[in-house]
């Protein structure tokens, strides 16, 4: 789902211990700044600059969907990172890949900051479309305010027209052989309620043509009674309220931002923000007290895509299986977070920075907050009676650190969490809350349903539709340098025989790692099996081979049918699991072009290849996700739901780093 | 593994807030009292001092096994819930369950506290035998140490007899007809380090019968290096230790104790102890704003049983297939809190109470302790962008409240939470931590291992072995009122066809209770379910059946072969999910009778029955866990891994609570 507009500069900011984390940059690239560093504001206004004195600046409307910094060498980031501070003797290219739409057609620019130029201009002759601008959207939502047929039809319901708010949704790929850029409409009644997915006016769909942003089919082929969205309003109650002061206290420990860089405990990171994946955590290495330096765990880590298919077939809904961050963009979904209920009082805030849709700078205040975080668990304990003199009892306090950025995509919040522990784990957490998609239909109560439905009656007259929620990160480890490999370590039943004992049986384990892409897409859960990535060309003293695990949560894939079109444009989500060569170009797993994908790009496409991972650079794909089969406590907005996964140094350490 | 003796009371008591749960109870039975409350101090020496003046009394040495309320019949306790406070009309009778061992045979008694007598008294005629007492364990732990042939194996070793540290093991049953009560022991040398786990002297096995308390069997078979444990001590660093001071605040909240009942938030419960399950969660309800009234959600939940199989065929470990639950008992491995450590700043500590091998009192201070968490994270929070005037954002941050205990069985640290939530969710969570047991090997680099070996080599000389940790939850699950059924409610793929879209498939819940026990043994990760326990003769008002969703972790089973004696003994760890009717007796999954039991007693011999369980009293058993490959960071304490499971509303409420 997908939003309208955006308003936020429209609300108070309240930030306490607010950061501004931008740095000036005019015709000079600082060589000291991160070289993942995301665009600054006024590298965004170079951008648009640079472009609007081209060529490009005659054609009139050119719209801007896509700005971000081009992904740099990453052999020159990896040296520029090994170099010591004052000297950083590789000079990295500062530059802006842009994708503009300019009469009609996809232009993909490389705008070079340095030399002020457009170094790259190649005209988009694929399938698929760039993210819809905001503009885009805003005005698809308001068209059918204006069409006489849907003026009939709220008049025939009886409705008010200025109660009546319209969002547009993605309308993916169904086998056509030319598409345009289109969105289909829907349309909300609010009435009393701030909620307006409580009452959807149902039967009615329009087809807007974005490029000409005309009404090009209507539809209202029936009527359903509203839903009367008693109670729906989302406010938290008053008395809850007083809660927000709660806020934990961490003493004697901190955290130190520099620009983009984050270091605390045992770590050291670099948090980036784009319009598309939103938060961005790069170059992630941890100090090693024992070899005494840093060392490399994870070169780049974000949400890849989306995917979240809804389970009714019909004219109204058949549509919707939205691929979010390449349709619409998790960063442009990014909500300001709300210090003291989105993040605790001791949290620090990071702004984001992006292009709007002629190319100027977007603020989002608070977009990424950063925290310490004491839940009250135990880091390690134990206590050991078997000493004859004297009980030892010990353990630690766990404290980490969390990295957190919230996605509102239209209905649905995805609350996204890195969060970093001193035994060097990576925990990535996603919690899922907000408001679920619903349906109007004439039920009031679940005897009168004889039809088939495609959901829960969770309101009067309201069904919520049944659909999966299906999250890909991209996972770009590399473990002590790039050179790396993947082992999906197999437990295996072992029959016991020969050691004179009357046990008949044992689990081992077969560490073999892949040596293709092909033998690395892993389907979780039906057998067990630790996944490993390791760097086989270093080795504890004792000679076991440094590496991290990939700890999944619950297993989930798609249900959808191989030949179905929304499952042949996320075929990627068949498998939890998937490791790839690194390549700088892929890393949006649904493909780089999301809208109208036709399954011709992505993951699945390039694991296809089937290259050589074994001791490669490799990206690890990793999706997780929930069937949500939603229930009544669901409505008006849902409790949140926790997932995630975690990574875990094996064998990367000598010893336990708490210790 | 299990430890051979208690100390508890020799370390100081530095208990904050200290809550000590007790009440008097003399000739009569305060009917004002929960019936399900532990026996308390005075009727633990009220049962041993009418067992005293019986018969037993006469007969020398009899040892106390088990001592614990029996059961009430639940009805009755259903009935006193149901009854205002003022007046309490069911006088249920205070009885405690005994088994002692006299003249080597096992009397199972019931001892009447209101009428001061024995009213039941069985010998025990099946297979299995009680818990070991902690002098048992203390006194085999000690008998190496004057075994002749132990001190010219420790002499030819070259090593220092004053150094040693000997630990029982329980040794399970493969296949023998008569048992004995017995224990194999095998000893470690402390040297330098606290952490005595880490230099086992290998090779050796002692095999003790216990009821003559004299060595049977020895066997020194083979002698390899011992590992040099540099680094082994656990204690904390001094500069980490700062950090337990870390505490949350969490204000304008707060939670009431009175005598075992809890109050917080919109919950209520009973927070029990006894020495085998350890902490034990009864009669949890939960307040409904819109009906006004506590509602049931669980009768009675707490950890059944545990199996902890190595993967070591060999001599000296075949046999280390723990049932720690029944073999030893959690409540009996309840580890005095650390306050600030264990759990943070704001908890408040319960003692619990159980017998020692005389029957006498054993006081385990700060055995659990009870607090408000705040993670940082939101119960609910949404943005709504879509409103034209305004933009609506809200939320309310995740406070919960924890109940947790923590067992420390030999080696290992399990730290067990229920954690309560305002959404009416039930969070179960278990970290584990605490030392690995450890294999000495001649290896100090893994280049050298040419033989098969059964675990990692995690320092020199040590090998960690392969194991399985398999926690079976008790969940007697009353939604509404005891008639419950369980459903098993399957995502099924369905074909599109007659929608007149392209849309070519989707997914539909296809839900049928559960009929009979058979139908409920559940193996996850097969298929995509959602395991709901409904109350078929309630409904909401929109006719939905109200009940909870049981969400588990990744699924775990043991991967033993079937005919494999372990595995014949938890054989209920087949499946993840188990429903079976309830019955008084069945509460403990691998059977009451735990050492050296046969498997014909326990949840998988009670399932096997096939009883009805569709709108009927049932009880939900579940089993989480990990398979564990263990890894250098393990060593030498390892970093918690955390795992758990939620019971979760769905459509219990008619909408989200907290709204």
């Amino acid at each position: 789902m997908i939003k309208s507009s955006r308003f936020d500069n429209a609300t108070p900011v309240i930030a306490q211990c607010q950061f501004v984390a931008y740095f000036l940059v005019f015709n000079f690239i600082n060589s000291l700044s991160h070289p993942l560093d995301p665009l600054s504001p006024n590298e965004i206004n170079k951008t648009r600059h640079i472009i609007q004195q081209s060529y490009l600046g005659a054609i009139p409307n050119i719209t801007y969907h896509f700005v971000d910094v081009e992904e740099p060498n990453k052999n020159n980031v990896l040296k520029w990172l090994s170099s010591t501070t004052k000297e950083k003797p590789i000079i990295i290219p500062r530059q802006a890949k842009v994708v503009v739409r300019a009469k009609g057609e996809t232009h993909e620019l490389v705008v070079d900051l340095t030399k002020g130029s457009i170094v790259s201009d190649e005209i988009f002759k694929g399938h698929g479309y760039p993210p819809f601008t905001f503009n885009e959207l805003f005005k698809a939502s308001k068209l059918p305010l204006k069409y006489s047929k849907f003026k009939e039809s709220i008049t025939k319901r009886g409705l008010n027209l200025s109660e009546i708010s319209c969002v547009p949704f993605t309308i993916g790929w169904y086998g056509e052989e030319i598409t345009r850029r289109a969105l289909k409409v829907s349309c909300f009644y609010r009435g009393e309620s701030v909620n307006i997915w409580a009452r959807p006016i149902e039967g009615i769909i329009l087809l807007v043509d974005v490029d000409s942003m005309k009404i090009v089919l209507y539809n209202d082929r029936y009527k359903v009674p509203m839903p009367k969205a008693e109670g729906t309003n989302f406010q938290s109650r008053t008395k809850n309220r007083l809660n927000i002061f709660a806020t934990c206290n961490v003493s004697n420990v901190g955290f130190t931002i520099k620009d983009h860089e984050v270091k605390w405990g045992n770590w050291e990171f670099h948090v980036g923000f784009n319009a598309r994946a939103g938060m961005i955590i790069s170059t992630a290495s941890i100090y090693d007290d024992e070899k005494q330096k840093f060392r490399s765990v994870m070169y780049r880590g974000h949400v890849s895509e989306t995917f979240v298919p809804y389970m009714d077939p019909t004219l109204e809904w058949y549509f919707r299986t939205f691929m979010d961050v390449g349709e619409f963009g998790f960063g442009r979904a990014a909500d300001s977070l709300q210090p003291k209920v989105d993040c605790p009082g001791n949290a620090v805030f990071m702004d984001g920075f992006m292009a709007g849709p002629n190319g100027e700078v977007q603020q989002v205040p608070r977009a990424i907050c950063i925290f310490e975080r004491y839940s009250g668990n135990v880091a390690w304990r134990h206590m050991e009676i078997n000493n004859p003199t004297k009980l030892i009892r010990d353990g630690e306090v766990d404290i980490s650190l969390v990295v957190r950025m919230i996605a509102t995509v239209g209905n649905y919040d995805y609350v996204l969490d890195w969060e970093f522990l001193k035994s060097g784990s990576i925990k990535v957490g996603v919690a899922l809350t907000g408001v679920l998609e619903m349906k109007a239909v004439s039920y009031t109560h679940k005897s009168q349903i004889k039809e088939r439905v495609f959901g829960t009656l969770v309101a009067k007259n309201t069904i919520a539709n049944y659909h999966d929620h299906l999250i890909t990160y991209y996972l770009d480890i590399d473990i002590d340098d790039n050179a790396n490999s993947f082992i999906n370590a197999k437990l295996q039943k072992v029959k016991a025989s020969g050691f004179g004992t009357p046990r008949k049986s044992y689990w081992t384990v077969i560490k073999e790692p892949a040596k293709r892409e092909a033998e690395a897409r892993i389907r979780l859960g039906s057998e067990p099996a630790d996944l490993l990535i390791v760097n086989p060309n270093k080795m504890t003293k004792l000679g076991n081979e440094v590496g991290y695990r990939l700890i999944s949560g619950q297993p989930i894939s798609s249900l959808l049918s191989d030949d179905d079109y929304p499952e042949k444009r996320a075929s990627y989500t068949k498998y939890q699991v998937w490791v790839t060569a690194y390549n700088r170009s892929e890393r949006w797993a649904g493909g780089f072009y999301g809208d109208r994908s036709r399954g011709d790009d992505g993951l699945a496409v390039w694991s296809r290849k089937n290259r050589e991972i074994e001791n490669k650079d490799i990206v690890v794909w990793h999706t997780i996700g929930l069937h949500h089969v939603p229930y009544q406590e669901d409505f008006p907005v849902m409790p949140s739901v926790h997932g995630g996964f975690e990574l875990r140094p094996a064998n990367f350490f000598e010893s336990n780093p708490l210790i």
